[in-house]
């Protein structure tokens, strides 16, 4: 994981990795005492089994496709697309292509 | 403004508008107890004075630029960069190029 950016203001770089997601690792991009946001890569056939976050969640595809599962829901998300899932809610995510998730953790 | 999606869960459309940002306006993509989502437009030119929002906020730039101002600091977003604004902080923006700004305000 990288080192979270000092924060609050400090500008995030949360763009498209294009070919460098293929060895991109997930990486906490800033956290707080209220917040926590990080980029989630999920690389084609990964997938993130069932579990549940923290805190309420964003969930904002920045390139790629994944689909995202709550239950027997599934969704596809593709880059500029995003969920919002509420603590507790548990939730899988299925790689389809490379992809790179902006997932906002709000920390109450 | 566009009725809010139905939440939670429920995809929401956060692509770039390109060509439709010219005449597009600000719309709440998605309101919860706990969330709001706010697509916010700010053409070139524009400026929005010095405010607070209700609560801590992502300010994700998704086209276009505009600059960030907080106290004496001046940060320029361009598509895929974000910030981090903790509540109370007061800023305002500057629309740089026609630009559409993810506003996530977190409702505690």
């Amino acid at each position: 994981m990288a080192d979270p950016h000092p924060l609050p203001g400090a500008v995030i770089d949360a763009r498209p990795l294009g070919a460098a997601l293929a060895t991109a690792k997930t990486a906490v991009l800033a956290k707080t005492a209220t917040i926590e946001i990080i980029r989630l890569v999920v690389l084609a056939g990964k997938i993130i089994p069932e579990h549940q976050a923290k805190g309420d969640i964003t969930v904002h595809c920045l390139e790629g496709r994944v689909d995202f599962v709550v239950g027997p829901i599934t969704r596809r998300l593709e880059a500029g697309l995003l969920l919002f899932v509420p603590q507790g809610e548990r939730h899988a995510v299925h790689g389809i292509d490379d992809a790179s998730l902006l997932v906002t953790i709000m920390l109450r």
